[in-house]
């Protein structure tokens, strides 16, 4: 919690930008470029077909929409983003070069020739392939140490997950530093431990899709009830605990032994088409390909997408809540975000939900941003002096006035000051100030000190009225 | 948005309760135990298990914990719980009888003989079997035609689907009740088109389990490894949007049919071990167990439990917000709730996070509460008069003063009244007032009106300056 006025803060000096390259710019490509652009990157993409850049820009929509709102941290200043001419230019001075071209082998290779004679030599090139093992992609190459699997799912702005796959010429080093580039984007980067055709999470998803296929060619599900099926059972379960933690809690108190040894007839059974796959005729496409439009409703894909970046990012910022999960990873990077430049100033970003159907903004968002700032105060006043405080400041009043409508993607902070203090009595004044400088709006909370044993009333303890005559004076050496 | 004091509320009278039979009261049966009682059934259940009580007070502990928070309207009474020392006791006066017993169809058959004994002819059989088809269970019944499957899935309290399968024998009519009874729990029944073993979540998840096997098996991933693939992936999406939807976006602009013509080489690619099944060997049992032991960090089950169940209503919560998937469902249940003996009165029930560490309520869901019943204030008074109103009102200010600190569970309804109106100014005044009619909190919004077409602040238009006349002497003829 800073008690400085804002302004009071010195830009932090701007560090030289690193750079990517996207060789591919569709949904994967362009998911990679925004991830990698909105996490302050500057970004080179070649991609060959004439309706790249409208495409990408569909793209980099979307994720500025949705991954600047996952974090309560400010993310650094985005990259700049050029297209370039030629896999060549793309590459040439690029730290991390990702490609995303379509799934033939060939193609691929005669990329990596390209970059490699146009790449620098510490550059690292990830591929994000979703069925080759990397042992196959590095065939041909002049240094296949540093060709490896980086392996993301889309939407790539939002979902953390990149699988990072190497082959036996890949050196441990090269996949640590690949590691801790994706953390910095905050990506949940996993070494896979062997090479296999589609790695880990499609060889599931692979196995979902066949018997899916299988469900609707039967005739004994539609798409859209395949769907449902996933999304208000399991899915829900899968969005924060996998397979085997999942079936750990259902094995209760018996255990995870048990488990597995009462489950161990079942695999037995012939549950599954699997062993066979149904072949994909023009009449299982056209059933297909219906029941997905009815399923629809008229939505575009543009729309559908939105919704899911829009419940993507609903879920993920509850799990930060819980502290779990993505959740969790989130709040990490929240960390890493906020200890940099900012000093424990809250910089927040007005988002469309900040603001009622008149523009302004909503009371309820102004009363939770001044409540923490008072909270953080309160921790602030009374920090190291725990013991000695014998009791804590509660708010017992607060008032907001709005003074202001923002617009949507303006970035703001609170600034706090003590307004008075006179025996159980503190009044703290917020300031919600834009980076313009105008005042959004102001509030006042009143808090009254309570005694820890008695839980009465009373001025606050010798530490904790010494911490704030501190406060007072350093704040008006500010003013 | 209702203007009465909360005690003007009558309470409505008791129904009839409900009466359903649990015939096993494991993870699964005392999960639907919880789901009935908690939705206002009686409930009965039957267990040989000596520990079945506790087992079941564990199950009925974390329901308490979780299920009322996924709603804002108030869930009705719960319902009685009874434990029966038969079958036939149990099941007798039942309106739903749900069979849960172990996966062993002789043991199902004859319990459903004891339960055809004892039931009222109008009685439902269920059963929670993963694996068989109705036409099994069916052989030998009296009356085959009630007994059909309803297959759910763990926690049966939050998740909300249940597989709906009748054989040849079910009429559609007697599905069609089971439903309305589940959309009355609050659950998502999805009717199977077609009896197969294992319906349709478990085929899905019988895929998936076996290459997990195998993943863990050929020492790919281990089982933290596999469930992070899923839990930062796929997993994510398959919360909001099932299978097929996913793809339909993945095809982006060219469609499902482009999706579906691309992917079917694919499926002929050896990238799956499903034509084949591990062997469950003691030494893979044992490592499995060991891997998730580690996995647990020496998390007990019911703290992962209780950590799933938190992650799982704030997600779906979540996606309440978006009006999605499982949120939408809650929404409607919450409709239908509200809709019931409200009138619209906004009853909430105060939960651990509306406390701050000194037990007084926090400051922000104090505020979102006023704005709510301010904006549903604003709505009322130009409700049927938008054309006319030429502008609307748009809050300014407000205050908020905690009076009482409430316990944890204390149920609480806001009570707003038109304080004072002058010119282009509104005030509201509101209360919180817990059930027992302490006053916990008292608030006020200053609202200002504002011309649609100039922004300028000016008088209410005359439509909505009389609705405020009527508001005014309405609310006096109450007082």
């Amino acid at each position: 919690m800073a008690l400085k006025h804002p302004s009071e803060l010195a830009a932090s000096p701007q560090p030289e930008r690193r750079r990517a390259a996207l060789i591919g710019g569709g949904v994967i490509g362009g998911g990679w470029a925004a991830r990698f652009l909105l996490m302050g990157w500057d970004v080179a993409v070649f991609d060959p077909d004439p309706e790249a850049e409208r495409k990408l820009g569909a793209v980099l929509e979307n994720a500025r929409a949705a991954l600047p709102r996952l974090y309560d941290a400010p993310l650094p200043p985005e990259g700049r983003l050029r297209i370039a001419g030629s896999i060549a230019e793309a590459a040439a001075g690029a730290e991390w070069i990702q490609e995303s071209a379509p799934e033939r082998l060939e193609v691929k290779r005669a990329i990596y020739r390209e970059i490699e004679a146009a790449a620098g030599p510490q550059a690292l090139i990830g591929s994000s392939t979703s069925g080759f093992k990397p042992s196959e992609l590095q065939v041909g190459a002049a240094d296949p140490a540093r060709l490896f699997v980086a392996h993301p799912f889309n939407p790539v702005y939002l979902l953390p997950l990149v699988e990072l796959v190497g082959s036996d010429a890949t050196p441990a080093v090269m996949l640590d530093r690949a590691a801790a580039i994706l953390d910095g984007l905050g990506m949940r980067p996993l070494k896979v431990r062997r090479e296999i055709d589609a790695h880990i999470a499609d060889r599931l998803l692979e196995a979902v899709w066949r018997e899916g296929l299988w469900l609707v060619h039967d005739g004994v599900a539609t798409t859209e009830e395949i769907d449902d099926a996933i999304r208000f059972g399991f899915g829900l379960r899968w969005a924060q605990m996998g397979l085997f933690e999942t079936y750990r809690i259902a094995g209760g108190e018996a255990g995870m032994r048990h488990f597995l040894q009462q489950f161990g007839p079942a695999l037995k059974w012939p549950w599954t088409k699997l062993m066979d796959t149904p072949e994909l005729s023009d009449q299982l496409i056209e059933t297909i390909a219906a029941q997905s439009d009815a399923q629809a409703q008229g939505r575009s894909v543009r729309e559908l997408e939105r919704a899911r970046d829009a419940n993507l990012v609903a879920m993920m910022r509850a799990l930060k809540g819980t502290d779990w999960g993505a959740g969790r990873l989130l709040n990490a990077v929240d960390g890493a975000l906020g200890a940099g430049a900012l000093e424990g100033e809250s910089l927040v970003t007005i988002d469309a939900d900040w603001l009622d159907g008149g523009g302004a903004i909503r009371e309820a968002r102004l009363a939770a941003l001044f409540e923490s700032a008072t909270e953080a105060c309160v921790g602030w006043i009374s920090a190291d002096i725990a013991e000695g405080a014998a009791g804590r400041y509660a708010q017992t009043k607060s008032k907001t006035r709005r003074l202001a409508s923002p617009a949507i993607g303006d970035r703001a902070s609170v600034a706090t000051r003590i307004a008075s203090r006179r025996g159980a009595k503190l009044r703290l004044a917020h300031a919600l100030v834009r980076a313009d400088g105008t005042a959004l709006a102001t509030g006042e909370s009143e808090l009254t000190f309570v005694c820890a044993e008695t839980r009465e009333v009373r001025p606050p303890s010798r530490p904790v009225a010494r911490r704030l005559t501190e406060i007072a004076r350093a704040q008006a050496s500010i003013d």
